[in-house]
């Protein structure tokens, strides 16, 4: 059924495209889980000095991959902290577009290591499934990228990729990346592409493609009310002074108001409103409200009014009290006006909300609302992470759907995330459309014991893969 | 100037009642001054377990000074905790009405023993004060009595005072009168009487002398509210599920409207309401809110609209703060939706307020306010402390002026104290009219190092202690 040409990837002739492009993955699938398991077998967890070696290796590991798959330029950045790796593969047109694949060859911790029923690093194939640390997040699904781009140039037959392809696959994504955004700018010139492609999020099922449209920003700090010098007694003194404790009651409750709107004046002035087409989509999802509160275990849903639990958690902004503190805590009761009160707040932001506007906004809004008597602080914990959102409408997005619906053969929806990653900082940095293209499950328990991931959705992530590059060198000269 | 009748106490002949009970006092305050060293030389501190013997020795010295001062009834009454010590005398006129005093012979603990400049059980009087633990809260107070006593039999001639005067001196006061009430309970038949004279407060200043009517009561509680089964990621979760943090943060506000009152429904059917002249009174004491504030510590006066500082710490019932916490609250951040939230409450009471009452709507209130998904639960320690309160046109207390009057030479002045003790149980219990005669001043450093007492106005307590039972059998029988 097929015969090599040459000496780049082999050919598969006489069948119609995807069909060639399947063919090929289907033969080559043995091999391509056969180097994930080698890859999978290094421990290369960012969070833990004592695997700083294995990171190491693992960026070593991807680099030779890279160069085997046949990136001409392939580099290891190396960063204050983990290495990433680098990869270029330029266009035979010069004026073809420029995609960028984000994604990251860090792992997760695998404690407790007696709650995974194979050893983490020991990677196994059973029932359809590849368990192992970094099986879904991200070995593998960075790693259907290669097997694609091979099956893409075999089916084709060309020798470059109809886009100029690179890739960057940091090390640092588990431990939050935090080298990742003066990398993209140190690099801007390297980096510099119209997409990027981001391999690690999740669809809504297994039968159920999806893709990711936008993510939640986050900004958060550190409230503090000051009031009197000590602790007072309440027999002297409570009734007739300030009270930090109850101001921070009132300041915490005054976050919200009856709709649940985040009451914060100007909070929502940039947010991006869904569109009716996005919530018709979202509709669409087969979403079991009772199972999802099961597994929050909470007894109730509840948010801003007007708006369904998805759209909440996905598309809407919140302010969230993610800790309080203050005065008397211990057992029995001891009855003062206690010197001060603290609370944790944090924001979630979605596209245009900009973390810096938000925290002036929102250290405006405390010092009108503290009461005469007591001082207020308020201390952002960094300068925050932005949203990220691609219009479905973008050719770029329209153009991903096509290559996720070809692999899937159904429609493709779409969904959020209310999340965060460094997914903000390449958009903005690289000031380019991104795009999620990604087969993880929710079940697949990342950063859990026994994680894992479907093999055969890797697989159609290869092939969507495979589909991507054409798909957007279309998309962007059918635009340009 | 004076000379022995017989072989009760000595009585001064050919001055008028007041000079003669002066003179008595003058006399005899270097007697008194030195048995009251004696006393204050017992280290009964009731909050040390070591200390158990001195508190009795304290009872013990105690009851042989009553006997000796000539009341025919002295009992040391053992309690569960520290022994009480009661003492009777009976008037000659059956038909007279009964008082009864209440002191406490226990003092608090003396730490740090280094931040006194004398040892705190070796008393010394030095610039017109006598230093020493007890001194003022009190031993001191509880001892004018018996010197008053002297001198108005002295003064009249009578072999008996003038109403039937009963002492009730507790050991426990510095614990909490943790046996005091079931005390009372228990010997209710010997202890009935019209008033009950509390001599354990303080006076507005040494140059204004006035008399307590009120203190407020307590009761004090744990709120909890309980949301999801565990900490959710608010990533995930949040702006989608209740947050008890946020939900603790709305019940806390609401608990006062914007005019600081409290807003539990109900909670002011009881008060009492400050007369007009209650507020004219309170009016003319010099309060120096700079002052208190500076005491404070606090850089503003705040409570419920309407009312002066004084008024909102004496005689308005309140809803405190005293601590609160829930979710994370170490360095950094960490966004969570917590799954709970926790807070002390505290409620200060005002006549005719009953902690119970306050209790069972304080409950009803969290239940109707806790949003859906999350449960309440409301733990109150203890049945809480009543308020107490004398009408200030009450004759006791008209009588318990006037003695005061004639013993400082000038217009007595109303307070109140925003704090409890076990006065409500004996107003309570022995359902008789309370009545505050005290000289005690709020410089006089009680619970701390150097705790003195001014002897002037020690003497000056003894002097409305001598014109007081008079007074007050001349008020009942006029009243009667």
């Amino acid at each position: 059924m097929s015969a090599e040409t040459g000496t780049g990837p082999r050919r598969h002739a006489g069948v119609d495209g995807d069909a060639a492009v399947r063919a090929y993955i289907a033969e080559h699938a043995g091999d391509f889980l056969t180097e994930l398991k080698q890859w999978l077998a290094i421990p290369s967890i960012s969070a833990d000095p004592a695997h700083r070696g294995d990171v190491a290796a693992s960026a070593r590991w991807l680099a030779e991959h890279l160069r085997g798959t046949g990136f001409p330029v392939v580099e290891i950045w190396e960063t204050a902290g983990a290495p990433a790796v680098y990869a270029e593969w330029p266009a035979a047109d010069p004026q073809a577009p420029t995609a960028l694949v984000y994604g990251h060859h860090d792992v997760q911790p695998a404690d407790p290591p007696e709650a995974w029923h194979h050893p983490p690093f020991e990677p196994v194939e059973r029932d359809g499934r590849l368990y192992g640390r970094g099986a879904s997040d991200d070995k593998g699904q960075v790693l259907f990228h290669t097997l694609g781009l091979r099956a893409a140039l075999a089916a084709s037959g060309a020798a470059a990729p109809p886009v100029t392809l690179k890739l960057l696959v940091e090390g640092e994504e588990e431990s939050g990346s935090p080298h990742f955004a003066p990398l993209l700018r140190s690099r801007l010139d390297r980096l510099a592409c119209d997409v990027v492609v981001v391999s690690d999020t999740t669809m809504w099922a297994a039968d159920v493609p999806s893709m990711c449209t936008g993510m939640r920003g986050l900004t958060d700090c550190e409230i503090s009310l000051y009031g009197p010098d000590g602790d007072l007694h309440s027999g002297s003194f409570g009734g007739a002074v300030p009270n930090p404790a109850a101001a921070m009651a009132r300041l915490l409750a005054g976050l919200h108001d009856d709709d649940g709107r985040v009451a914060v004046p100007g909070f929502y002035d940039d947010v991006v409103e869904l569109t009716g087409a996005e919530r018709e989509l979202f509709g669409r999802l087969p979403f079991d409200e009772d199972a999802w509160l099961a597994t929050a275990g909470s007894r109730a849903a509840a948010g801003e009014a007007g708006y369904t639990t998805l759209e909440r958690v996905w598309a809407r902004p919140t302010a969230e009290v993610n800790g309080v503190w203050g005065g008397y805590t211990g057992p029995g009761g001891k009855t003062i006006v206690p010197r001060s009160a603290h609370a944790k707040v944090s924001f979630r932001l979605v596209a245009h909300q900009e973390p810096g506007r938000i925290q002036r906004l929102f250290r405006e809004h405390v010092e009108r609302s503290v009461p005469p008597g007591l001082r207020a602080e308020v201390v952002f914990h960094g300068p925050g992470v932005r949203p990220c959102f691609s219009d479905i409408d973008a050719p770029e997005v329209r153009a991903a759907r096509r290559a996720m619906e070809r692999a899937f053969g159904t429609e493709v929806l779409f969904t959020r995330e209310g999340g965060s990653g460094p997914e903000a900082d390449l958009a903005e940095i690289l000031a380019a459309t991104l795009v999620f293209v990604a087969v993880g499950l929710d079940d697949d328990r990342i950063h859990a014991p026994n994680e894992k991931v479907e093999v055969d959705l890797l697989l159609k992530g290869a092939e969507a893969a495979a589909y991507l590059w054409s798909e957007l060198a279309g998309a962007r000269s059918g635009a340009g």
